[in-house]
């Protein structure tokens, strides 16, 4: 048996335990069994345990073996799982492996007519897949996977020497897959978990939206129009996609107006201009959107956009009365976005303006409410017609 | 070499895929090698990336090597650490290791003052180590690890054929420590992901407690006790801990009351007791809630808290006024810990129960308002004084 192949393989096997994708690695050791060892197609039969079926991940090599339909899954109580469920001990066969030839040898010797049925349909199973040779891997005392072997190309029988190597790489492989499905499992939790919480917030934001009545569908209006201006804000500063950065401004957008939970229903809905009494009391919601998200270390980025968002560049604005560069870039687009939107919809006491009325408005405020970079994103978005 | 403790290592490297704490499998290895091959000593400095800094884990063998204090990290500029990156190539040494003597012997040759000044650096810190052979593993272009070895037991050399295994064996370990720090990431995210999205819940809950000036702290009170009652409830039936349904019970109870938000402040705020039509909107709350929650669909069990926890087990309460065993178990729950509180708090129209009294009002209504069990186990929680 070449001896170079055989480092190639295990060299293989080795970095395959970063690859984090199970059918990736799967596709990749089948094919390169299949070139380096030359036989005529390989295949693993993988343990997928919600369904607690096994999947035929197969090469072809030359003689292009055809599966046939609904071979491609078999169940856990196919003759051929049975088989090595049951005989794991390797009792039967010195290596653990079903080997035709070996296989055909015992059924002629006095053995159980259980075990006899059994090999039988294992080996029928065999003859399906055109395999010689199979061999499983086990995890504990689950069977992970089998090694499904075609015949040589050049119609050698496979070697003592050569078995032995391929059930050394099926644990590797084995090994490999259960780590790689475990890892697969952890991030499709961990994408649950980031969807849980967005639609959660989106959820209750949504619900704070709906107490002022003039305002309806703001929350998501601001958030998707603040994203579009934190991308392009990206883009243009050549920076690399900030994703935390986008994820606080999500936040921050769905968030901004928290802080209205804590206002008087008289003031929020009131017909008509507020006095300067009720408007002082309006501008609270800065700061009790603060105080409601404060124990949330994480959220501190996004934070800062509810606190400022009602900042102006020329430093007239509140609470603070920061100017310019003082006010934290996520409040600039916050209150750009949201500026906007207030003026493109009705108010109780003034009608809505027309976008291209609105980003008039804008322009005139650059460098005075606005920040003059956030206020021209904001117009190359208007003019490519993506707000 | 003997051979055994080759196959012994090389199968135990395989295993180290699993083990997913580096620290564990670190020591895992050096404890290892120090045993089985018999060398004083040894040890890895593994790369920490946030830090850029090496960590030495070290595995004392009967010689009990003293790690200077101090030297138990070393940066990333530190001449052992720089002659590995720099010399990752293998021009110097054909298998890339630094081997004490070959070094020696190389500072004897006509080298660059450069290179000279750096291999003295590096073997001076190979001495303070007390390290005759240093093995690093790169995974692509980092240097991930150097594999630390005292001398051998025996005071013999190390064959070179053993020293091509440790580098094989380094890399392995190499590949399961990245592994392991790469899932150890993937873990710490998602246990940020689930606090931040249960922090975020509690602070909106709170928010919107903080609306009702008769409720402040129910929330978090109705919550706790509910999952004091859940967890009782599964230790009663013997169920396993169902970590599942305590997520939603705690989910369920920071939200119960979430379509608050939707209630006029003149209704949830009146002094003195509703009449019918205002006791017909509060009770929108409950689908409200629904109402607000039901896009979210991994909070599917959550919502039949949201829903029902207005429910009697007589079938006497709202919305659909079911009975019994049609209500589910999560709501029954909330229920009883949501009118428990109600009753230990002060209300516009009446003032607050003391514990006992409240508890004689969950006794009498046992079967009526309560579901008997869940009205027993908060008995119990009760007389233990836990709550």
């Amino acid at each position: 048996m070449a001896i170079d192949y055989k480092k190639e393989l295990e060299a293989a096997a080795k970095s395959m335990i970063l690859v984090h994708e199970p059918d990736v690695l799967i596709r990749m050791v089948v094919r390169m069994i299949v070139q380096k060892v030359e036989v005529k197609h390989a295949g693993i039969l993988l343990h997928q345990k919600e369904q607690d079926t096994y999947i035929l991940t197969v090469s072809r090599g030359t003689a292009g073996l055809k599966i046939p339909a609904g071979f491609a899954r078999i169940d856990a109580d196919n003759a051929l799982i049975l088989f090595f469920k049951e005989h794991k001990d390797k009792e039967l066969f010195d290596d653990g492996m079903l080997v035709l030839e070996e296989a055909k040898k015992l059924l002629e010797k006095d053995i159980s007519a259980q075990l006899k049925e059994l090999l039988e349909q294992a080996l029928y199973q065999m003859e399906i897949f055109e395999s010689v040779a199979c061999i499983p891997s086990y995890f504990r005392d689950e069977l992970l996977a089998i090694l499904i072997l075609g015949s040589k190309e050049n119609g050698e029988k496979f070697a003592q020497d050569e078995l032995d190597f391929f059930a050394a790489l099926a644990s590797d492989v084995a090994m490999a897959i259960r780590n790689a499905q475990l890892f697969t499992e952890l991030e499709l939790e961990l994408d649950k978990k980031q969807k849980l919480f967005i639609h959660t917030t989106i959820a209750l934001s949504a619900a704070i939206d709906a107490k002022d009545h003039y305002t309806r569908g703001h929350t998501a209006r601001v958030t998707n129009l603040s994203l579009e201006i934190a991308k392009r804000f990206l883009q243009k500063n050549k920076k690399e996609l900030d994703i935390k950065f986008l994820e606080d401004v999500n936040i921050a957008g769905l968030l901004h107006d928290i802080g209205k939970i804590g206002i008087p229903e008289s003031i929020l809905n009131k017909q008509g201009p507020l006095n300067e009494e009720e408007k002082k009391c309006m501008h609270e919601h800065t700061l009790i959107g603060v105080t409601i998200l404060q124990p949330i270390r994480e959220l501190d980025q996004a934070i800062l956009g509810v606190k400022y968002h009602h900042e102006r560049y020329d430093g007239a604005g509140y609470p603070e009365g920061l100017k310019g560069e003082q006010i934290p870039l996520i409040a600039l687009i916050i209150s750009a976005a949201d500026a906007f939107d207030a003026m493109i919809t009705d108010r109780p006491y003034r009608r809505a303006l027309s976008k291209k009325e609105a980003m008039e408005e804008i322009k005139r405020g650059s460098g005075g409410q606005f920040d003059p970079e956030v206020a021209s994103l904001l117009l190359e978005l208007y003019q490519e017609g993506r707000i």
